[in-house]
């Protein structure tokens, strides 16, 4: 088949996938689960209220942080010190299970590393239960756990604890990945998207949609090709240097599943006040933004797995990004802005001056991404 | 067909089952992941020790316990008072995901806190992680997640974080949840298996092997059918009545995979000394031990789910067992002692005063039983 009606063929799948996800619901009038209900957007949002937060009555899922901060009196908790524990845990399902730039070990450990990054921890130690596939190649598994360590050593977290399960061929997908880890929140920080104040910045530690690019490409179905990698890394250490440098960090957010979109779409509901993002200052490669518009994607809606979104006030806006350039985040920059309006929204301001609203993910055109 | 007839056919296929995954090696020469590296035994210790283990170089991991104890400098960790932190997680992939007795949900939140629990800790906090399965009612996963929530306020602790994914139909099983939990163990708590002595107890807390057969009889495929329900509980009361009336209590371990006799067998080879066991006095329910001899099963390698067993001294067992009793576990009881030999290894007196070896669970004749 001629390439340019193959990439015609690809569009219009991504573009009726879209539809088609699009036309069920994100309220959860479903009566089955859907892929839409995995992918971060309203969808999972939907499942997640009305299924889980609804039946554990607990506190701490409520708060809608993908980190856990445990105050409970006694421990372990509030230490004398004033700290807290955070908890928090991911499941990885990537499809395939190694990509340009990484692998589903990289992503377990980074993934879960920077959820307790960003909730301003220092993440220490990492669970790791694995849901094996009858027949996967020993070989393969080996690769993975090694890139799990490596990733492991890089982030400064260790491996404490773990699980093994297998399931008969044809029920899993050769590797299925949870991991849980906790660290220590110092007592100086205190991160809450209510504190947010109108003209405060937003700051982006890197280019974006590179995960979901390379993921995408390295399934093999798309007529275009490009040595796109994944970011997959720890952010942990340009976390501590951002919140070293920018004491008064009001909240953080990794980018991940749902893209910039959805994480900005949560910090606005949050908060309540709105957030104005530049389209000429999103950081998106060449490679990645010729992609993303060959297959009629937005970059604001493809996730990320090492680069993270913070809001700071303006006076420590520069000595931030400072921090975070000298950390290992050369390409950091700010994006956008904290608004009066449009309230719990966020807009797009374009280059030709124009403003768009920019609402979260619903259902999802790429899924199997984390 | 004549219900005899079927029988024999269940009795021939589950032990053609033994047979072909006894004659795979135990040891790690396979190239690709067997069910049996999930069963609990030794095959799975084989793909722990030379693939996790290994390639992670964590010292936690090498306690080969079921949760890590983390005793780090500063914390999360050990405590002013002395007091440590516990971390487990394990993955659940039973099949049916409901049988009698309980769910995936009761064995997800019981599972880990028993993990806490026998390694002496007090559960506090549990995080869920679901892998979904595109077309799941969301009737079955409402149901899961409210055993989830019954069970985690009977055993005292909150859910407090978690995560969704959703695989595509055919790449799961309706839904796997993996968990991970923690709890802090009191200073006074010490437990070891290097601390077992010649002459120590071992106490079972209840009756074996109902979980496997339960889980068996609900999969519908057997000739024979048995009102057997799972035992699947959280024993976290137990273990705390336990240590606070005996309280130089040796070691404890829930027998989950791989049943009484590889938990036996792991306490055995960490000691360096012998355990023998009563037949007499092993607990099994009439209706149990009648479809464990239909199906030709020996009990000891058969899963239990809310069934640990503890070695204490000699001097501390009555009274271990009067508070086993009274804190909800009328069926405790004494099952075997600590001796010098078999070093390393379980012997069984059987009713006639003849004695044989117990190995660990080589295979899994019983496989998706948690």
């Amino acid at each position: 088949m001629d390439p340019k009606n193959r990439l015609n063929e690809d569009v219009h799948r991504v573009h009726s996938n879209i539809e088609r996800v699009r036309s069920r619901a994100p309220r959860l009038k479903d009566e089955r689960v859907t892929l839409a209900h995995g992918a971060g957007g309203k969808a999972s949002a939907a499942l997640v209220e009305q299924v889980f937060v609804s039946a554990y009555e607990s506190a701490e899922l409520r708060q809608a942080e993908d980190a856990a901060l445990l105050t409970f009196p006694g421990s372990p908790g509030e230490g004398d010190d004033g700290s807290r524990i955070a908890f928090s845990t991911d499941s990885y399902v990537v499809d395939p299970l190694e990509f340009p730039g990484g692998s589903i070990g990289d992503l377990a450990v980074n993934g879960t590393v920077n959820d307790l990054a960003v909730s301003g921890a220092l993440p220490e130690v990492i669970s790791a239960a694995f849901i094996l596939e009858e027949g996967l190649e020993i070989a393969v598994l080996r690769r993975i756990v090694a890139d799990m360590h490596a990733a492991a050593e890089k982030a400064g977290v260790r491996i404490v604890t773990g699980d093994t399960k297998v399931v008969p061929r044809g029920h899993g997908d050769g590797v299925y990945i949870t991991t849980a880890g906790m660290g220590r929140i110092p007592a100086s920080v205190q991160l809450d998207a209510h504190g947010l104040q109108p003209g405060d910045r937003i700051l982006c530690s890197g280019p974006i949609a590179d995960h979901g690019m390379a993921v995408m490409m390295a399934r093999g179905d798309l007529a275009i090709s490009a040595p796109i990698e994944s970011d997959t890394r720890a952010i942990n250490g340009l976390t501590a240097a951002l919140l070293d440098a920018a004491p008064h960090t009001r909240w953080m957010r990794d980018a991940t599943r749902g893209g910039v979109a959805t994480v900005m779409n949560e910090c606005a509901q949050l908060s309540g006040l709105g957030i104005v993002l530049e389209d000429q200052h999103l950081p998106v490669r060449d490679m990645t933004r010729a992609a993303c518009d060959m297959l009629g994607i937005d970059p604001l809606y493809v996730a990320n797995e090492g680069t993270f979104l913070a809001v700071v006030p303006a006076e420590e806006a520069d000595a931030g990004l400072d921090a975070l350039h000298a950390a290992g985040a050369p390409e950091a920059c700010a994006v956008g802005r904290v608004a009066e309006s449009p309230a719990a929204q966020v807009a797009l301001v374009t280059g030709f001056g124009g403003t768009r609203m920019v609402d979260m993910l619903v259902g999802d055109p790429l899924p199997r991404i984390c």
